[in-house]
């Protein structure tokens, strides 16, 4: 029933108009401290009190129920005992209240019997027309209407761009602390608990439509609910609102640590990056990542393009920078001649003129080297944004010695035709002070740090060019050209050779040229028919593993040696009880070219995944793969290719013909379309080895299985 | 004549009694601020203002000459104009002044002109007995005895234990804002500059010796006197004090960076990489985990195990952590069965026992869970360090509600047998709110952010172990068992393959047998004596490329085949014209197995540098090597094959015989000590290939060349 978890209905619960705290009471530490907070954010008018016994509670009246409330409320904050909670959720739904944050622990975090407790929780939910925040955790904040549905202490007043999910409880003090810190502040708060109803999806949906969030921040350990999670980050990211998530797990050690305290499953840490690469979701490593990176890209939105132009005083730091650029894959673009030319016309002869821009000490004469070099290279059409690294003092006393850079910067910042922004050299709290010096220059944020800065910056790049792919209308294909689905009958099992190979054929892939034969002597005329050694392979859905059993027989040469490998061949098949064996498949050998590996499995959480690989060591010893969740979009499957650590090898590296790489990533498209046209019942669809020579591309095998046996 | 800068002679540079202002004047910035600096630490008394035109200055009388003053002055601050500097020089001499600190730029950062005058100022320092700080810098600051001779403002009070060395001028003061505001305070902060005479590795030199100092922090773009940094690092890591370092110029990009505006040559990287490996210097990435993790030794000293082990009771914050461990290769050991039952012994039923260790909400009600937990797992063998990861505001009023739970770490602090730190969720400034709350808890230090803490942690495990390593008796092996040089007149060229195998025959290492025929009739008796197809080659040395020439012919088979291709292969060479043929090599044909590349290259800056390959793809397309420093320690070869990204493949994967690593390193050992023994006339020695099968280590080819041609 989640259908009825809409952006409109969260909307009620988020921005509330009132509240209701159920089992108030002055014994509670968490009762005290949303009561504190609610009238701290003057939202205490709109504030009712419940409690069964109807006492006097932090020096207020109460009521009983709910229903005696004089007002329509939207949330009742229910702090209730396990035991009491389904009784309150009763008497709040009588009231008319539709959505309820439940605090109490012991559901879904707490084994069998918690488990149970959670579906008789959601069922009871369900037949009042309620949806739930939790249970397990301690509520959200509302900062933008200044509504704090929680029971943790020490929030900040100010309001900002960013809305910031989590799931763990213990770590979101931290996350709110640095938040505030360093400037990044929020326009929710949301604890998710248990997400028994109410996932991180939703909340993305409801945020996307929400005026106050430029940008979402997401600590999880899991994805709950997958299908509401990627629609959702995918509407986010084509409407340039940034997902940013801090997704842990990644290691196994993380994934038993996980499965230690919250019971959740943890997926398979690839799948995630390929989904999230997917949806234009930026992953991140750790907290202060996680605000910086949204907090820019609440600040600047989608950049135009994805280049990097830096501007600064400090070679030091430039190197620094230029360093972790490198290792991050954040484009530092090389300038435009017209660039080089409106920065030569202003940089004192000694300057360099390249990108990262070092101004020289000439700017200690000439502040406004700033300012000309920030336009310059803001005018650069490879060049999305502009990086200008000075130092930015967080402590001292009186006006700084610096500052007249920093208002140079700020003026540049005013006339650039792209985002132009400062760094600082290290991360740093936005105190006070640093705050009085960018309101001196007229700016209003800082990127704090240079590698956080890199990080941040090249995610910012990924993402915008993933918001642009999705607002092309290019975007949204699917399985095209694709041959019918095969009787339900026939979906099942594992696919002869020959039956595989006929459907590649059937959807217009190429595959090495075959010929079933049912006797010695036709596969002699089919050997003599290709020219020159041959492969013989059984035939039979009943041996899956043909070599096993002598199956194979390989650059067999001349009548007699086909006769005798097509009975060589057969006989091992007759070692098999009972295996119906359909013939003998005859191909001619090919030699010289790359071999791939492209294959279609279905993930349990997300669908059907391509994996991409090249052959040999690569895939057996160095797991160079590389993966992506169905459909593909246009040019993927070649960008997959170009992302592999062997990319080398396909453009003639070690003396092999480089690959035709628009050739070979059609072919991967059409094994990938043709999966998604077989439907959900396809377990696998593996091509091995797809041979790439040149722009000859080729099956020379395949597997297809079904999910049913 | 750097040899005349000892550690005695710097300690009157670093440690002045008395500092001469040379250029002292009301209208320079820099005077200004140098005297404030001194008066304000309260070196007034013993500070001497030298004008030269005896003008009152900064309010106080001046001289006119070094010579007047009437104190034996150590050091003297030269902020005269470049023109003035060598007759500056010339007076302080006069005045038995042998320490200079030269601001002055227009030096070798200058071009073939400023490098000019750099040569001049060397030589004039010499001829005067003097040794030079700079120049092109702005001092530096000793906080142990209060003594700043710098003319940077802003400096911090507060001493600490880590010295800060910085070949950037504008990046360090971002790199002080940082060291104060994180709490990792300095010894010294000394600006490089130029480093005409005083290197970085002098500066390292002498704080091994200085008791103020505990750990080395450096930010650098070159080093400038390779061996004596390499000497230093090794006396600072095998005394336990810690040396870490910002290496700029990673990336080609910041190579480029660098050259544009210090003119200094960027070594290459991996080089760079494997000498501080060799030496135990740590290399970090920022500015923030350089002091961080220079902070963290300084605090812990070296560890007597790698392995941390964590306690948090944020499961969130656990799976972070465990997640970055996996990513930098940090050791989380498993639990042993001692500490598992220790800890099962204090924690509540529902909790895992696991590491890293989640205390679970039982804390809340028992903040003791600490304290026993710690205690537990600091006595674990593996562990050699204790991370406890709490949350600790940066900002607050009043007690803290979270105090007990740092008061319990701080506890279990002093109990534990092994360093036990804290480690707070993020970055953070480290306030004097929370330096109350550290206090109280008897604690003085703390780990700040999750992602940093692994950083230091892991950079401070491998540097633990180098130090027990170069503290171990075995540690300074060197090449024995070598053959004697060859003579003078034979060390030039490129050696003749056949030279080459008989110069690892007689050094023990294992070669495939050969014979080198002169005759077809020998060809052919050699390949009977080896039966098998056998490879024949052209031996001359003046054809390096046999192959280009048809030199080569490999999987021969029966005596006509033979004889043949022995004619072929001479006929080959005879191409080559005046090129003197030794005869033809005859080996038998090997197969299977895994085959390496080993080389000896002379690095121009580290001298004799081994690196070791899997052949293939795996060197030729993914640069797929492990890089060492002669002499290799015991142990390292195997060490640096376990390194590579294709290791699996060593150790049985594609079903390969797994390769016996100890005799494969002891032949690489062989080969590296072969290269030393073979003198600095030695260019390079490369085995390509060295087969290994199993326990057969076999060299089937080697390449020797010299230096002179």
């Amino acid at each position: 029933m989640t259908s009825s978890i809409t952006p409109a209905q969260l909307r009620t619960l988020f921005r509330p108009r009132s509240v209701a705290l159920v089992g108030a009471s002055d014994k509670s530490g968490f009762s005290r401290s949303a009561y504190q907070n609610l009238v701290e954010f003057g939202f205490g008018e709109h504030t009712h009190l419940v409690n069964r016994r109807g006492v006097e509670v932090h020096g207020r009246p109460t009521v009983v129920s709910c229903t005696s409330i004089e007002e329509n409320v939207d949330v009742a904050f229910l702090m209730v005992p396990q035991a009491a909670t389904l009784d309150a959720m009763s008497d709040a739904a009588a009231a008319g209240i539709r959505n309820a944050v439940i605090l109490s622990s012991g559901y879904g975090e707490a084994g069998a019997e918690g488990r149970a407790a959670q579906r008789e929780l959601v069922a009871h939910a369900e037949k009042l027309g309620m949806i739930l925040l939790g249970p397990n955790h301690l509520g959200f904040a509302n900062f933008v209407d200044q509504v704090p549905v929680t029971a943790i202490s020490g929030l900040p007043h100010r309001a900002g761009p960013i809305a910031l999910l989590s799931q763990s409880g213990a770590s979101s003090n931290a996350m709110l602390e640095f938040a505030t810190m360093s400037g990044n502040d929020l326009s929710y708060m949301v604890k998710l608990g248990n997400e028994a109803m109410i996932t991180a999806g939703h909340v993305l949906d409801f945020l996307v439509e929400d005026e106050g969030t430029q940008a979402i921040a997401i600590f999880m350990e899991t994805v709950r609910d997958p299908e509401v999670f990627r629609r959702a980050a995918l509407r986010a990211t084509a409407k340039g609102k940034a997902v940013v998530v801090l997704k842990a797990g990644a290691s196994e050690l993380a994934a038993r640590t996980a499965a230690a305290h919250t019971g959740a499953l943890v997926g398979d840490d690839k799948v995630i990056d390929a989904v999230f690469r997917q949806c234009g979701v930026i992953r991140v490593d750790t907290i202060e990542d996680m605000l910086i990176t949204a907090g820019l890209a609440a600040h600047t939105g989608p950049l135009s393009a994805p280049g990097v132009g830096v501007v600064s005083i400090s070679g030091g730091a430039c190197d620094i920078l230029a360093d972790r650029a490198a290792e991050a894959g954040m484009s530092l673009p090389a300038l435009h001649a017209d660039t080089e030319k409106a920065l030569a016309a202003v940089m004192p002869a000694y300057g360099t003129v390249q990108n990262p821009l070092d101004v020289t000490g000439a700017a200690i004469i000439d502040p406004s080297l700033f300012t000309k070099t920030v336009k310059a290279m803001a005018d650069d059409p490879d060049i999305g944004i502009v990086a200008v690294v000075n130092a930015l003092p967080a402590y001292g006393d009186g006006p700084w010695p610096g500052q007249s850079y920093i208002d140079a910067t700020g003026a540049g910042a005013a006339q650039a035709s792209t985002p132009a922004i400062l760094v600082s050299q290290i991360l740093q709290p936005l105190t006070d002070y640093s705050r009085s010096i960018l309101d001196h220059a007229g700016l209003s944020y800082v990127l704090p740090g240079l590698k956080q800065a890199v990080t941040a910056l090249t995610g910012l790049a990924h993402w915008s060019e993933t918001h642009h792919r999705l607002g092309s209308p290019t975007s949204d294909r699917t399985g095209d050209a694709a041959p019918a689905l095969p009787p339900a009958a026939d979906r099942r099992g594992a696919w002869s050779e020959d039956a595989a190979r006929r459907l590649l054929r059937d959807a217009g892939i190429p595959v090495v040229p075959s010929v079933l034969a049912t006797s010695a002597d036709q596969a002699v005329e089919a050997a003599t028919s290709f020219r020159g050694p041959v492969a013989l392979k059984i035939v039979s859905p009943d041996i899956p593993h043909k070599s096993d059993i002598g199956g194979v027989s390989l650059g067999v040469n001349g009548d007699d040696a086909v006769r005798e490998a097509y009975e060589a061949v057969r006989a091992g098949a007759s070692r098999v009880p009972d295996a119906v064996v359909e013939g003998v498949l005859v191909s001619p050998m090919r030699s010289g070219g790359i071999e791939l590996l492209v294959g279609v499995v279905r993930d349990p959480q997300w669908g059907p995944m391509l994996a991409v690989a090249l052959g040999g060591v690569f895939v057996e010893v160095l797991k160079d793969s590389a993966l992506a969740p169905l459909p593909l979009a246009p040019g993927q499957a070649t960008q997959m290719l170009l992302s592999l650590r062997g990319a080398a090898l396909l453009q003639g590296a070690r003396g092999t013909t480089a690959a035709d790489l628009d050739t070979a990533g059609e072919v991967i498209t059409a094994i990938a379309d043709l999966a998604i046209a077989l439907g959900d019942d396809l377990e696998s669809l593996e091509v091995n080895p797809l041979r790439v020579d040149g722009s000859t591309v080729e099956a020379l095998d395949a597997l297809v299985t079904w999910r049913t046996a």
